[in-house]
């Protein structure tokens, strides 16, 4: 337990992960980045985001990191440096910390960013705040305000898994057809997200100017569709046959397949709004991205339409209250 | 209750205390800093540095934010932004959280510091994670590692007002021969500290080259001490008597007031190691800061003497577990 080797020991242990250049001062100093700098924050509490049901620690650090690295993503920035806020319990095991950190390094190793400090405190209940630094040339951020009435809607890549793989480990019971194969992609896709930062020298290959609204796809495809077209004040329509979902979905969920593709969350891909000509050189380099709908008009209301009839909102999506 | 304006209702608060063309996005875009770029985390948790018995949502607010700045302070730089992850109960008030925002808001307005994103997310308990983004430039970031022999050991200002005034919140009882005066002026000090970025322009005054050691008292004088000295490999003579502590403490806990001084924390002033002459500059120019003692010569031990006797620890500081 980490009130065995105290605040002193346990800084000893997740410094191991840090760039020692970076580490043993009240903050960080690191050279400052080229073009614009990008910062978002993410929160995992247990109990609600994770538990060790569903997510072991090593787990628990690589989603932490890659829900932070999504961010960047979205915003057309590359990661520059993670800092990283934790409340433990004092009786938590020192292995538990040891994986969290091993996950979190993981998955930010990929991308070149670093772990570059933190703060660590007793808490009644575990969490992890992380902090993401980024940088985008001047000009080239991606917002949700930009979309604009004849774009495409382009997302990077299958939805509805993330929420089949917490199914599956909530209740094991469930999918009793499923492959081990099966099983253990759509467990993976829940455990393991990829942050879609590979997008981005694919769009960097595409000439100026761009105008490139969009988001990532953490609160469910219909939250993003609907808060892009909301932020843009336009109206879409999606053709919800075209929304991409992986064979293992539809062969272990086929009925829930479409619905969890919606409003399941968590799969971390990015929904871009794209002049069709901008749209159609990423859907040509970007293996698994398609194109599911396009922006018809302006709209204050930002009213997403489904071209097998209804309107999407955003009261089926994820409340974080 | 936040429950019963949910994750939008909450927001749409929230994001009046941002800037408006930062919010909206997954993250948000700034300007590169000039020089270094200086990052920092704190979390506060409820129940562990705050509760509604000691610390009213506004004083929660403009603390937390304050130990952030006095970390970009201690590294010699100014603060750019700031980005907060709130963790909260559904239960919780709305009335507390906007009191929190409130005092966040107040704390960073004065150093030109806005908050420009965060996260909120339901928890059992409510802790507060910010991360504060600063620049130094380059070359002139003050480090724990940078004491040598010879060095004069400056405090900007008093020490263990800030215990005092715990004490007086969790037993109002204490101290029954305060002044209201003194009573406020210690309460004051714990609950809402000012971050010494005032030391900033007076050390930017004094020509190159600097070589700045130095670190913030936020776990208490004798952790900084001992914390400075071994990061810089170094030992150290410290006159107790020169300590600064203000006339309220000295008069409302005569006996309790050195103890506080050493080992209470939560005073957010600045402990600095310079040359001589470096150090005459400041003191001649800061209003209240004291040399309270000089680094003597190498010990990798970092020991740290008192002139009355005996050897500063570590072990009687604030523990976090």
């Amino acid at each position: 337990m980490i009130s065995e080797i105290g605040e002193a020991g346990l800084l000893q242990i997740v410094q191991r992960y840090c760039p020692s250049q970076v580490v043993g001062d009240d903050a960080a100093v690191l050279e400052a980045p080229k073009g614009q700098l990008v910062v978002t924050t993410d929160v995992l509490v247990e109990g609600v985001h994770f538990s060790d049901l569903t997510t072991p620690p090593y787990a628990v650090g690589w989603r932490s990191v890659a829900a932070n690295l999504s961010d960047l993503a979205a915003m057309g920035s590359r990661p520059q440096a993670l800092v990283i806020g934790l409340g433990l319990p004092s009786s938590t095991p020192i292995a538990w910390v040891e994986e969290l950190y091993r996950g979190m390094q993981a998955c930010s190793a990929g991308w070149g960013s670093p772990l570059v400090g933190g703060d660590l405190c007793r808490s009644p209940h575990r969490f992890v705040a992380i902090t993401a630094l980024g940088e985008v040339p001047p000009g080239r951020a991606i917002q949700r305000k930009f979309a604009q009435p004849g774009d495409w809607l382009v997302v990077t890549g299958p939805h509805g898994d993330a929420r089949a793989g917490l199914e599956l480990l909530l209740h094991p019971e469930q999918g009793s057809s499923a492959t081990a194969a099966e099983r253990e992609w759509l467990i993976k896709a829940h455990q393991y997200p990829r942050p879609r930062l590979d997008t981005l020298p694919i769009l960097d290959g595409i000439p100026d100017p761009l105008r490139m609204g969009g988001m990532d796809t953490s609160d469910g495809l219909a939250d993003a569709l609907v808060q892009l077209c909301q932020a843009s004040g336009v109206t879409a329509t999606v053709d919800e046959q075209r929304i991409p979902i992986s064979a293992a979905l539809r062969q272990v969920f086929p009925e829930q397949a479409l619905e969890w593709a919606l409003y399941g969350g968590e799969d971390f891909e990015l929904l871009l709004s794209l002049e069709p000509g901008v749209a159609q050189q990423l859907l040509d380099r970007l293996p698994g991205s398609v194109c599911i709908g396009q922006v018809t008009g302006w709209d204050p209301e930002g009213t997403v339409r489904l071209r097998g009839g209804g309107i999407l909102s955003r009261q089926q999506a994820f409340q974080h209250f």
